[in-house]
């Protein structure tokens, strides 16, 4: 198609012919809102609302304590983790839903310290989401100097993977550019040199097969609250290959990893099989939401969830390229769709005001400084006219310099 | 009084004298039911579910990502802390709420390691809620051996503490005998030595007067889903005196914990208040109701709590060693009021069958193995007429042999 025959008539007709859309009614979207920070905080699954009222009333409520075991509360973490493995490519008893990235995060980082007692580096990208980096530094001081974190860009990490390697631990999708890491090969060069392979799939799990069984990955850890719906600060998820389970132990041993958790034993005893990367009492009602988000994407086809994210990035991208052509964007994520997750970001000098302006005109992206609009696709609920609408209020912003006025130079927002 | 003139009348006169009893109408409590389980799973504020809803639809469907900034999300764990920090004598800026009690625990005793690098021991009470124990252990076996973990009985741990001792911490009231321990003198002693005081108070918390500046305590920690009413699994809270904050630093240094969150700097930087002990994103909704229960408490006077408990529970005692005489009941708890904590357990070696049938009597206590049964008694929810209707459950249960019916037989509870 070419520009001329490409307009918002040609969207709704994908639309109309998108086997995805009918899942879209599964969300409540505020009215006139375009939003595309999925990649952030997923929407509400119209299913939240009444979930959450029957936990609050009827679970806590009415059966109170009973709950834990009628309602399935002590069984949530590895109930919603078999729900969630079939969307990373990982079996049951792999993954479990519990506590937040970081700490999961910490728990993997830590069991593959002692897994690989005589190493003594840890491999992170250095321009990822900085929480992962920090917390692998704070891993290698409670050991106190043996280890030690090396922070490489992408291109060097293949290269930097040698015999002192404890572990590659490796955002699969970048927050900031969407570019996406060979997963299979990463894996199986750190394996080749005796090292493990952990992944962060908080930008990947929900919106693109992830096949973490095929490529026999060891870890993996990720949120429940961007692609997958699960709500603010939903629990995150764990995932350990089920031939490390119970080799790999992580340190914060509290009473729900322990093997006889109600046998009020006097010396921990870890579990052997995914439970004892629990620790302590999780947020019910929050862990709850979860499965509200998951069985949405059951519903789905994740092949039909890439091949619509990769058709609503290269469309945005191509929208933004030619009728903003001038304004100064320059795209900041990898041109091949194949090569990209589902966000697309473009680099601006003036990206912060104009993303003030396109959230005041209900296009709803974010920023990351010091010149990125970021800009996320979730294929259940962004369809093709909402790219339209998205780039049409784009420029306008930007044919009428709209994003010069002085409200939107205000800086005032953290995410 | 004498027996016979405390009847159910006498009661009710008592309930109506209650200046607490007003709050009851706070809560939703199933009808028919008396609710003795308060010290595991605090009842449902009625507020609860309206603040759910409105967290769920607005907060997050309507506002999205907005939230974190116009809701207030990412303020949560600081503001939530700063309302809970006059239960527990603590002052602003002092108490954190997020994650689960062990992981807190965990964050202190790892603090504690590194505040005293060299001595060895940590001292715990043996017969403490496990968790406890095990994430002292975990702590422990982290240091490679430098540290260990030394499990005593309540009376010898002031003398256990000497120069070696890194820090006590103790549960302030034992979650099965309701026995409260001196955490003034405990404190002071453990200081007088150069250790830590660190306390632990899922018990105490809401249901008592506790006053950790006025001990000079160092550190503590407990839960909101007993008789703080957060709801199952609400996140827990933390405690670290104002001296120790910038000082003492916790190994699981996620995002959260740095001390400028979205500057994206390649290395950790800890915050200097009582945000260090945060780590990553918090669930929110669950956080979101803790407000809930802590605003109950605050339209309510903590001496009068304490009055009401010590009440209620010597009620309890005399009731049921006076009508059930005869059947078997040692109590298990401090006789003394001022010794005892808002619960009381008796030990009887039917102690099993009898609670399921009090329990299907619609009197909800618990059971702790191995014969021991347990009834917590919040004085928000908790009046003397159903101390009385509990008890009277309970004379019927043991004249007529109830719990000898096969139904009550059946191990399959868990909580």
């Amino acid at each position: 198609m070419t520009l001329d025959s490409l307009d918002r008539a040609a969207c709704a007709a994908m639309d109309a012919a998108d086997p995805l859309a009918p899942l879209r009614d599964r969300f409540d979207i505020p009215t006139g809102m375009i939003y595309l920070d999925g990649n952030s905080l997923g929407a509400m699954p119209k299913g939240a609302a009444a979930r959450a009222h029957d936990v609050v009333t009827r679970e806590w409520g009415a059966d109170l304590i009973k709950s834990w075991n009628s309602a399935g509360w002590f069984d949530l973490p590895v109930r919603l983790g078999d729900k969630l493995a079939p969307l990373i490519g990982a079996g049951d008893g792999e993954v479990i839903v519990c506590d937040s990235t970081s700490q999961n995060l910490f728990k993997v980082l830590s069991a593959a310290v002692a897994l690989r007692p005589h190493r003594k580096v840890l491999i992170l990208e250095g321009s990822n989401f900085p929480t992962n980096n920090y917390i692998a530094q704070g891993v290698a001081a409670a050991t106190g100097g043996r280890v030690e974190v090396r922070l490489c860009e992408k291109d060097e990490i293949a290269d930097a993977i040698d015999e002192d390697t404890i572990a590659v631990a490796i955002t699969h999708v970048h927050y900031k550019t969407g570019h996406i890491h060979d997963m299979a090969a990463i894996t199986a060069r750190a394996q080749a040199a005796g090292a493990l392979a952990i992944w962060d799939l908080c930008h990947s799990a929900g919106a693109m097969p992830v096949d973490l069984g095929g490529a026999g990955v060891d870890f993996a850890v990720g949120c429940t609250y961007k692609y997958l719906n699960g709500g603010p600060g939903s629990p995150a998820f764990l995932f350990a290959a089920k031939r490390h389970q119970g080799h790999a132990l992580q340190p914060v041993t509290g009473w729900w990893g322990h093997a006889a958790p109600f046998a009020f034993e006097p010396g921990y005893r870890p579990q052997r099989d995914i439970r004892q990367f629990l620790i302590g009492t999780q947020p019910i009602l929050s862990m709850a939401l979860v499965e509200v988000g998951l069985d949405i994407h059951r519903a789905a086809d994740m092949t039909a969830i890439r091949a619509k994210s990769m058709a609503l990035t290269d469309l945005f991208i191509r929208l933004v390229e030619e009728r903003c052509a001038g304004h100064g964007f320059t795209l900041a994520s990898p041109r091949e769709a194949a090569a990209r997750g589902s966000q697309v970001s473009f680099a601006h000098p003036d990206g912060y005001p104009i993303m003030r302006a396109l959230i005041a005109a209900g296009v709803i992206g974010d920023f990351r400084a010091p010149d990125t609009v970021r800009f996320g696709f979730t294929p259940l609920y962004v369809g093709y006219v909402d790219v339209w609408d998205a780039v049409d209020r784009l420029v306008t912003i930007m044919d009428e310099g709209i994003w010069k006025r002085p409200e939107h130079q205000i800086r005032d927002a953290v995410t």
